[in-house]
């Protein structure tokens, strides 16, 4: 697999809300870091995050406008949407993730405005 | 030159504080879209954006850390550093670009977080 397709498939499992498939491929120690925010150090730290993400949506469809690569680095243009409540949540996000040579990803660095995402998550959010 | 040429002459020119050599590098009718904010339409109203930006600076760094292209896109993740008042404001940024066949940017789409940038800036706006 190309590191191109590692991230396709990432997202993809995202998509399907498949937490232990998207799992399956990242690096134990992948560093997932969303920028405004301290990074999530490694693979079971992360799970837990993508658990708490999936947990009330009943739909995600994280489309890709640009995807590109160089070398083992990987940078994709999408809109991350999250069906929660009937209602869709969506954040403009680039995404800059590293594969290594055993096709698993060991940085995934999400660049996005904080607040376009908790604006839209507040009536979502236990009062 | 190549599209990925192009948007580091621009980068450059941004650099040297150069508005006049960084907007020779735009197409007429490009767009630049800082994503929490709206678009702003054109050259004459990016350059104007420009000049508010680099008047109160002392230096502008904006060094890449990884730039990629495919076609005529090209993405470049930055920490986006202006000297202001003998203090650096610094934003981690990813840029996404499109260039033409006359080697001018037609798109120039900045991802970050805008509160990063304003909690830095307070100290240097005018009370």
């Amino acid at each position: 697999m190309s590191a191109s397709d590692v991230v396709t498939a990432f997202i993809q499992a995202i998509e399907r809300m498949d937490v232990e498939g998207a799992c399956a491929l990242l690096a134990d120690d992948v560093s997932y870091e969303n920028v405004p925010m301290s990074p999530v150090p490694g693979r079971e730290a992360t799970r837990a995050v993508l658990e708490r993400f999936v947990a009330p949506c009943s739909r995600i469809e994280w489309p890709v406008k640009r995807q590109m690569s160089s070398g083992n680095s990987v940078m994709n243009e999408r809109v991350d949407r999250f069906e929660i409540n009937g209602t869709w949540v969506e954040l403009p996000v680039v995404g800059v993730f590293e594969v290594n040579d055993d096709d698993r990803i060991t940085l995934w660095r999400d660049y996005f405005d904080l607040e376009t995402y908790m604006r839209q998550m507040a009536p979502h959010r236990p009062s």
